[in-house]
């Protein structure tokens, strides 16, 4: 019998849901171990604010896991700079906020995890404290060395993105060979390593309206997308496409793939959020760690109260630990 | 008691589909009066080839109209300058193939008819008749005189475009404020004339990922879209928006809209054909006319068999009807 697997769990921003769903889900009995690394006085605060029990305890790195039991939950401690006030963003935990997910990234890199599960961090109030962030993705995967692809997923669909946040007039510049190239190899591969799917099915997007219908309609299908297709396939992959976007997400086709990679994030993502809405999870492809995060924001005007959803952060832990268990079983 | 309504129908291509769901339309009863725009013979053939009953008879725009009983369909006939085989496309019949569009659009113009419905037509075959032929609406709507908007629906759904079929890196220029004001006013108007809805609660995407997020991913939200939005509120509309596109097609956000507007192709239509493949119409708003139409292609590989799905077009017929009894109401 392996030993229960041990996920790190960032609460992320301390005044938005964050800490309140960490602290929901210490309620239920896991199948893994979690440790939120984060300050414990917040939590225990948040608890007591939603009249929650909870009783935290320090993590010790060197004690064997133990699936996290109802109402228990592992912390590795880190300090705030300044006092909490659910709601009310600070920018002087900004860098209370990064060293958690310093400290959660290290932990996975060094192996004293074995995944890392996000909620959700405020962008624009960690640049107000001077510190250049375009978001956990890009801040993980530098900390990694790696280059990231960005997949959601909600049961019966995963969707990954060749582009992410960019304005969409500067789409189609992106979508180079080399690109696409990488997000191919990428994602077939952790669909093969991560996710246990032996040949992966990929639908593939094209860029433009009915895929640039021959031409007519814009020519990167022609240009880029196709050729990079045939010298994959050439390769052993299973891609099948360009595939106009409105095709692409037919029920039918879907049940015929393990994953759709749109173009763009507009293209990708508004039927995954439409299928999934409070079960869906944003992935992280490409780094050495596995990352999963709830796929809202910080819903500053629901902190403290108990009406933010548990569904996308359960959603991420479920992703996380399968992850986890086919890394661990190959 | 009113008379029955009087639709025009167009096969379209014949070399296609169109034929065969017309065929087998007329084999249900209908709320309305039918008037097939075709060749005799051609529906008579394909009749015979799916094994199905139908009485054809010329129709009098003089005699009172009455709703169309099974196996029985009106026909204005058009003559066919070749023989058609199924699914082998003939560029000698793309004369054909316009001048049904043309009278069906004359008699809707002139009242002979209370609303066009058309199946689909093959614009490479037409252009490789020598005549330029980008579709039905552009057809349509020059013949008009009038600014088209597309606007598809499904049950639970409806999405109009801003931008419809343009290369992606076409998209960004033509969001301009004139023309988003004209598509506004044409989508809240013919809700209001033609849906019967008093006050159409309007979405309206952003044009970037997460409707620009302040400015960090693209300004056409703050430049173009949110100026647009606060005059025609001004104005009296009810549009909520720009919002990011991934959370305006989130199933609450819908139960409480009338109508989506993307402001390109891919952004609004996956979501519309994940859900109602099959039952999707293809609506043309801001003509004199009503025109409603099937959301797919000749599908040449199934004319001739009865293999088509046949959901499309009830639904554009469905939506033409109910489009002409509520402008005959008003």
């Amino acid at each position: 019998m392996p030993s229960p697997l041990r996920l790190a769990l960032t609460p992320g921003e301390p005044a938005g849901v964050g800490p309140d769903l960490v602290v929901r889900l210490a309620q239920q009995a896991q199948a893994a171990e979690l440790v939120a690394i984060a300050a414990p006085e917040l939590l225990a605060a948040r608890a007591q604010a939603l009249g929650l029990e909870l009783a935290l305890s320090p993590f010790d790195p060197d004690a064997p896991s133990a699936a996290s039991r109802p109402g228990e939950l592992k912390v590795q401690a880190v300090s705030l700079a300044a006092p909490v006030h659910p709601g009310t963003l600070d920018p002087r935990n900004a860098g209370y906020v990064l060293e958690t997910l310093t400290q959660a990234c290290d932990g996975c890199l060094e192996g004293r995890f074995d995944a890392l599960v996000t909620a959700p961090v405020h962008k624009a109030v960690i640049n107000e404290a001077g510190v250049h962030f375009t978001g956990h993705t890009e801040f993980l995967a530098e900390r990694c060395g790696s280059e990231p692809v960005m997949m959601l997923a909600t049961p019966g669909l995963r969707v990954a993105l060749v582009t992410t946040h960019l304005p969409l007039s500067q789409v189609s510049a992106a979508i180079t060979r080399p690109h696409l190239v990488e997000v191919i190899e990428i994602l077939n591969r952790d669909l093969r390593q991560r996710f246990g799917i032996a040949r992966p099915r990929i639908l593939v997007c094209g860029l433009n309206p009915h895929a640039g219908e021959g031409g007519h309609l814009g020519r990167e299908e022609i240009e880029v997308i196709e050729p990079v297709l045939a010298d994959l396939r050439d390769r052993g992959m299973n891609l099948i496409g360009p595939l106009p976007a409105d095709t692409a997400f037919v029920p039918k086709r879907l049940t015929e793939a393990d994953a759709v990679l749109a173009m763009y994030h507009d293209q990708g993502l508004p039927v995954l959020k439409h299928l999934g809405f409070g079960q869906a999870a944003n992935i992280t492809l490409g780094l050495p760690i596995i990352r999963t995060s709830v796929d809202h924001g910080t819903a500053l005007d629901l902190a403290g109260t108990d009406r933010a959803d548990l569904g996308s952060l359960e959603t991420a832990l479920g992703i996380g630990i399968e992850m986890a268990r086919t890394r661990r079983n190959r």
